[in-house]
């Protein structure tokens, strides 16, 4: 445990890096929604490794098989659920990282809950590979809320010391951009540099982290619960599950703490359209842990890949001595390309369980 | 929905600013847990109104009435149940905001939320007051924790542009400093100058927020669950549950965005003792959403409060037109010091809700 | 736990026989949704003890006290919350029941899960009376229900060997009838025999069990989830929660069991008006555990309450000696006329959820 | 929603009787319990279909494949997860059920929830062949709690007027001669008679509805939780999210509906060698809704199979006329013993999650 994300709209994903396959069980799409499969696939392709040089040498299509729940384009009612094979696992000898767990790296704290029964394969079921089962979820949850007017985008927002264009947060429209460019950014410029720093530190066998935005927009008011539901509690909840995120921040997060009321505190209006609006938004969208119809903003922190292959310090669970190690195989040396689909999707498949037990859906 | 929290250990709060009470069930519990109300009262005493001059007017004792689930000073098995009257409650009217919502405020959400039924005397449901019975369930889990030698300490890390020392992330040993001073800091000449910030915004009719850190130490390493019940995810959707957070980070949190991982990974070693330790604790004690053992460290993002006395722009919602609006009433300058053990017992219920998944208690 | 049922709309009881008070958190119902308090109160008066000679002489009119969660007739959408005084709580010794327990009851069960910390005073939070705050979340989900076109009703089937009048399982429509009459049974006159029957029972300090049947019409055909939120699955849960239940069925239930399935399908027809209809409901309105739109029918086994005043072995557990025990204290010869509103309670906060869950509400 | 169960131990089925794969994801299994797969797969031949005469045509071995979770024979603490494909379905057209509903079949409330997105084909997710997944789920949970001492044995009570011996509600111990017989009934000629009985309602094109009894032995005392999740009611949750299961009682049940509370209250003593026990056990080893240490014996009613090849009345949901429809296919001329597995799985996966939730494992 657990597995399980959400109340209304379900998932559950289960497999590790090196199991026959990883999946996902999603239950609560409302009969009839229209689902287009290659629009999911087209989806997962951006969280799949071996795309370009900046990402892994393992190269896996995370082609899925769909085994139940759609039938001729549309949900059934029925729990959807789909298998992705692993096909590409290294017969490479991960039990080393039983004795000598890697810094940085799950190893330890799975070691200490499950001792020897961890499957240490690949970094087991901590492996960013069951990214792939949620983006399958969040795939489908983009198309769920898509139909019904909200739309997500998300960019690589910093890496190493390379800062995008941040998004308005009143009007974040910089969707097609983020999806032309080779990496999720959205300056051309910025994707270069951006390529260069992971480049760089891949040639070092070093790892770099950074900052993912996202914006959604077209929410209706009124999303999310008071109290243990807020919507800020939930997209937490789903996002803080994505491997190496260590930090977030919704609308203007940690710089509100340096604010004066009178300064983040948005201001109200009606346009001459008669439409509500806000002349900032500082709040991300969300006051009370409920939805304002501004758009929803935040922030991610993503910590750099731990597999790195420079030497450091480590011990010897096994002898009880200090040592040292170099980590090998196959690894990112940024996770961030590959975050940005992972934790749409994870924002995705909580909003779409927000506006469920809300009943917009 | 959803004033409850937590699946084995499960809190469920209830009421608003004005209601007849304000409460709290706590199910779960062991049977056979002591506890000393008296020091859930002085743990709640911690977050009351009406203190000292850097809070609110309003002073409550926030005095609960013990209505279930404790027998001769043990937990009995049953669900433990208190209620806390609203007794200050002032004749002022507030209808006037469901036409115009304070900026900032949860107003607007709720409105659009509830139409003409959100109660929003004092903010309803919405009311930082809702900590209060929040305060309840996390001082009988911080003893539940104590008896397990799991132990918190919060403290304001920075407001209005004066930091305090930030605790040493693998020994954070500044608990009994922290509650020494008259603000929950550690050291008494930030105290004093917070105070100072505190006092000089009160006199603009403003208010300041900032960042509150927390530390929890003596965790047993295991505890958590992979993916959905990470502990980030578990304490970030409570953390986030409390009003006016708007970020959250762990260990090294959004600071581990800019290293590389060379610099993030925490180096392990044995001491001379045979104990595991790390060189640094950028994990925050945390590791594939598992604890290995260290301090489990965090810090969160708090808004200032929206209720300020200098003009504002806002609308009305039923002429459909734009005002003005100066909010009355009695507010804190800043819920920083209160904030502290609210987010300390977020925290402490959602680790002994992580604890007794992983059998732990 | 766990002292909560309810995933949309959520019911948290909490107390026991002898504590300061019990009560309910029911969080979930609609904002705006009308709220009659009286009408509330004479449900639950149904419910409460020492109506007449054929309950207990424990006498307690189980008035609550709304904390929270309504406003002028009108939920908000907070959670509502009420208490329940225990105020004739007699001061009579139970302690020896932690030692020899009472043969039927809860004593043993509890003993053995909680040792000494267990609040044996009137059977603690075992006491049939926790189903006042049940009656209390059933009183509103009837309402809720009812502005919905579905309603409730409720009879003893058969006591002490005399049998009500069953419901018409196509048109269960004795409603007023069963409120009409001292016990809740449709035919006079079984009441009159029922009632001897109690009075004999009570006369030899003994007690008598019974079958409860339970109609639910005007439900919309749909409701209910497939596999593990079947319809029948969710009643089951909440009506084997309340005390001395032992037995369900829907429909023809166990008599369906003996039958062919030509002869226990239910045929379908279109009446003259078009309107879709069955010529029996062996199904008890329900298949593949979702609603048809026919009345939902199903009994409720009851057992004869466990204190009687006639001797009985028992154990002493301190001891470890055999011994016998005669219990006295104030208990109903029947729990059967008090354990019919319980019992359309929990069915109603279990349709309420299942309704909720299908955005029927 | 919601093909999951279990809150500490949750498992999630997936698929339809004819889509691609059904299946079954099993989470929380404590890492290290040892897993035979061998002896999975002989209780699920218990469960599949073709095996004799007395069941349907359709013949599939229900052969799973091991996605994940297990790893040389122990759990790893990941997600269990396994495969069934779907390979023996016919192409038959089941289309015409979307407009004649089959009586007693799922077909009428299926259509009416989901309206043409229904995948009919074989029932869909209604099928009695998610009962597949349900088996591997109960397999599971049957070795882990056999190493803890709990047993599970369940039998055919009653089928076509014939009756099996019951089980002695003190000691149920006729688990082996169960498992001799071509039926799963202790009595060989009882076995013989039901055979005869089945065979001859096969002749006809009709079908048998039973009485399955089940008990559970070794379990401590102090499983399941007071009000919401009594043992009663989390079985009862599982046990009626079994296809066909119309009725369900404990102990005595029904019967005790009609006794006195001297009679129905079970005697306690403690034997020669000090061993706690009871002279009779009517509660079937539940008091309070909580484990006594006696045996758990609980009877399901289940209906007949609605599948008969006789002609019945039902409509025409698209020209709302009245029509015949005989049901042709393949069906089981009863399903009992198929459904003694099924509902010892459910059992065994409720009482599995009860104990995780009580600490028990």
């Amino acid at each position: 445990m657990s597995f399980s994300f959400g109340t209304n709209i379900r998932m559950t994903v289960f497999g590790g890096s090196h199991t026959a396959g990883i999946g996902c069980v999603l239950d609560g799409i409302p009969a009839g929604t229209a689902i287009d499969l290659d629009e999911v696939r087209r989806f997962m392709a951006r969280r799949a490794p071996g795309g370009s040089a900046t990402s892994t040498a393992r190269s896996e299509a995370d082609e899925f098989e769909l085994l139940s729940g759609i039938q001729d384009g549309h949900a059934t009612g029925g729990a959807i659920a789909a298998v992705i094979r692993n096909t590409n696992t290294r017969s490479q000898d991960y039990s080393g990282y039983l004795e000598t767990p890697r810094p940085g790296h799950s190893d330890l704290a799975a070691i200490l809950k499950y001792g020897e029964y961890h499957d240490i394969r690949g970094g087991g079921h901590f492996s960013g590979r069951l990214t792939a089962p949620l983006c399958f979820a969040g795939g489908l949850c983009l198309q769920l809320l898509q139909a019904r007017g909200v739309k997500f985008a998300a960019h690589i927002l910093s890496l190493g010391g390379v800062t995008d264009k941040p998004f308005d947060p009143l009007a974040p429209s910089d969707a097609d951009a983020i999806l032309t460019n080779a990496l999720p950014v959205i300056l051309p410029e910025a994707a270069a540099k951006m390529t260069e720093k992971i480049l760089a530190a891949k040639a070092d066998g070093d790892s770099l982290g950074g900052v993912i935005e996202c914006a959604v927009t077209g929410l209706p008011a009124g999303v999310g619960e008071p109290m243990y539901d807020s919507v800020e509690s939930v997209i937490a909840h789903a996002v803080f599950s994505v491997p190496a995120v260590k930090g977030l921040e919704f609308g203007a997060g940690f710089a509100a703490a340096g604010m004066r009321g009178s300064e983040n505190n948005d201001s109200l209006f009606f346009d001459e359209n008669g439409k509500l609006g806000a002349k900032t938004n500082n709040a991300g969208g969300i006051l009370g842990g409920i939805t304002t119809g501004m758009p929803v903003i935040f922030r991610a922190a993503v910590k750099p890949t731990p597999s790195v292959a420079v030497p450091q310090e480590t011990v010897n669970m096994k002898t009880n001595t200090n040592t040292q190690i170099t980590v090998g195989g196959r690894h990112d040396p940024s996770i961030l390309p590959r975050a940005v689909p992972a934790i749409t999707a994870a924002a995705a498949v909580a909003i779409a369980d927000l506006m469920a037990a809300g009943r917009f859906l």
